[in-house]
């Protein structure tokens, strides 16, 4: 792993907006799902996944049969943690409110669940049960009756079972074989099989990506997802071989991902070098953290702590691990991270599965403006005025002038109006 | 405006994404403020606003002398509203929290403000000074230290005096004189006179809309809004003549706005149609309304209440008056609207302009799952994890297995070396 001084580690970012072949490609999946509905997507999936399916749904059956195909350890390790991320998200529910004014007035805020949202399940090489947990559960605390996951079938036109078990235990209520852009345009538009949801959540490839940003607006999408990235602010007390390897789980899930270790000790750094060498030897999914290592890696030398803070805020990291000998003392610097790691115990894979925080993390530098996946992404806010007829009449002139200033007479006469009568003009 | 039966009324919608050739134009505007900066900036207001400015940003002398254009009555009711407003948005702000466990272990979630956002305010035929307030109180209530305001100038390089009297009195940092979408590049990518922000909000033409869309994930954005629409759900108690009046304060705004009546009585229907003709007939801005109402606007028959609501969930208006005789006993069925507004003295521009909720709200249905502006827009959320060691020996074998099960090695080796080293193995 390169090692470069703070003065050289660039922290310039932008977005991928693809390429206009794969836009364009996007567009004819979304225009011919619009037109065609089911067919559409029975005919995309024979196309991309291979496989000609005879329905959409997953049945109950296979839903049941998954159960018995899942360990019971591995069984009993996804529920532990549905638990603690259940409890976790329940902490970020929120109220309705409402004042009242002793004029009569009342205003208040009310907080609902949306009432049907899609989750985005990639397939593919891997299948991550524990990212259905993450992505159901807060809607399921947040209220969401119906939530209905999407993922594309293999070959043989099956769901991994784990990822079928995940979704059992999370509460999903629908699950249908479809994946890419014609499962985000199903989804959006809707398909006699498919009804059309409030809102989209969950990573998937880039033509997954460019279809959501084409229904935002008719749907409501969460954050579109780059590559996974962890960032480690160590010290010279930290253990190498707990960064190394924490480096590393980062490291393994894409060629793209980024894994920087940013500290003012060059003994920390020589030593972290050597570790990774040694961990990355017998590594089965060696070459993917090989290549994420060498193209996306860095250790980033800082003059001090203050310093290195000041570039992980640049950075605004999607995963922190602070392995600092006080971290709580410094966590007030911290401004921009989507999960912060405190203390050597909190290994990132932690808080990837099982402690209860979100997951679903803002990548590419958007942990600057967003946030962890969490209950407000599955609610609705709507403003509530009540107003009296006092009110009406002590600022009804203070409204008119407004609605004048603007050149917007109409508002001002629907106040005026009432003026009159109550005032019996 | 026509009449139709609830059977007959339509509530298909889809988003506008613009033309192809809208598009080339926003991602060459783009492509060129990212290049050349404030070069670009300077070049496409000449073209778009046909004035050559000596510099962009807006002096403290234009921001003072614009106090003095403002009619005391107006500047009053503008400090009056944003009294109102502040207080609101005061009870919609949160608090970090975090959780001990007596295994030692600490989860929690961090509410930090954004560190910079952009509002931009549309300029052109109209200026509203009451949306300054609206877009910048909510940040300023969550703690964002600059807010950057951008706006066309006219072809004289000024700026609306009203406009910039309400930057002042809700806390604008900085002023920029820049529209459409190079403004939207300007903030997304900065340029050398401005920085890029975090987020952007605020509406635009379909220039802007598609610019935001374009650099949403470089920085965050808020929806992208439609025109505005208004749902009276009246019964026969309801006045006709105040019916009339709100509707028309939505119409007035803009020839493709929505005004929706939603009534079981054919009375109150016969005497709003009467209604709107008389209060059309001496309206300044009749031609917009005119045309609004025609093509746009309706009254939907139905069977009864509950069917109006089922309508009105349906629409997910921007803004619902709910005109019946106990407005409050409806509430809890009502499940789609940015603003609900209860009783005859809840005209709509009572919230547009005063009452202290937002008059920025979702439109085009997306009441659905989206939110009036809000603090929470402006803030972004960390989560906290400090894992004890006692918790990972307890719980690590878990983590382990599902990582394991993920196929995600160096996930579960970045747990175990740490359990090896602790149980002294």
């Amino acid at each position: 792993m390169k090692i470069v001084n703070a003065a050289h580690f660039s922290t310039k970012r932008d977005v991928d907006t693809g390429t206009e072949t794969q836009r364009q490609a996007v567009l004819s999946i979304i225009s011919a799902v619009k037109e065609t509905g089911d067919q559409a997507v029975f005919s995309f999936t024979e196309q991309f996944d291979r496989v000609r399916l005879e329905q959409l749904a997953v049945t109950e059956q296979e839903r049941n049969n998954a159960l018995d195909e899942v360990s019971s350890q591995v069984r009993e390790a996804l529920e532990a943690a549905a638990i603690n991320i259940r409890r976790f998200h329940e902490k970020q529910a929120r109220q309705s409110w409402i004042e009242t004014s002793p004029t009569g007035t009342m205003l208040g805020q009310l907080v609902r669940p949306l009432q049907r949202v899609g989750i985005y399940v990639p397939g593919g090489t891997a299948a991550y049960p524990s990212s259905v947990l993450m992505n159901a559960i807060p809607a399921q605390v947040a209220g969401v009756k119906e939530i209905v996951m999407v993922t594309p079938p293999n070959q043989e036109g099956r769901i991994d079972p784990g990822v079928l078990t995940a979704a059992k235990i999370a509460g999903v209520t629908e699950i249908f074989k479809v994946g890419g852009a014609q499962a985000i345009a199903a989804l959006a538009y809707g398909t006699k099989t498919i009804r059309s949801v409030d809102k989209i959540v969950g990573p998937g490839n880039i033509y997954v990506a460019l279809a959501k940003r084409e229904v935002f607006g008719l749907v409501d999408i969460d954050m579109v997802a780059g590559p996974s990235e962890i960032v480690v602010l160590a010290d010279e007390l930290a253990n190498p071989a707990y960064i190394a390897a924490d480096l590393l789980s980062q490291a393994e899930h894409d060629p793209m991902a980024s894994a920087v270790l940013v500290t003012p000790s060059k003994e920390l750094a020589a030593q972290t070098q050597i570790e990774l060498e040694q961990q990355l030897a017998n590594l089965p999914r060696r070459e993917i953290a090989e290549a994420s290592i060498r193209d996306y890696g860095a250790i980033c030398l800082v003059e001090d702590l203050e310093e290195g803070i000041k570039v992980v805020n640049e950075l605004a990291p999607e995963h922190l691990e602070v392995m600092i000998e006080h971290p709580f003392e410094q966590l007030g610097k911290i401004e921009n991270a989507g999960a912060i790691f405190l203390g050597e115990y909190s290994s990132e894979p932690v808080g990837d599965y099982f402690a209860g925080p979100n997951h679903v993390l803002p990548t590419n530098g958007t942990a600057r403006f967003s946030s962890p996946l969490n209950v407000d992404d599955f609610i609705k806010k709507s403003s509530l005025i009540s107003y009296s007829k006092q009110d009406l009449l002590e600022h009804g002139p203070k409204i008119i002038a407004m609605a004048e200033s603007e050149g917007l007479t109409a508002h001002a006469r629907a106040i005026e109006l009432r003026l009159k009568k109550e005032r019996g003009n």
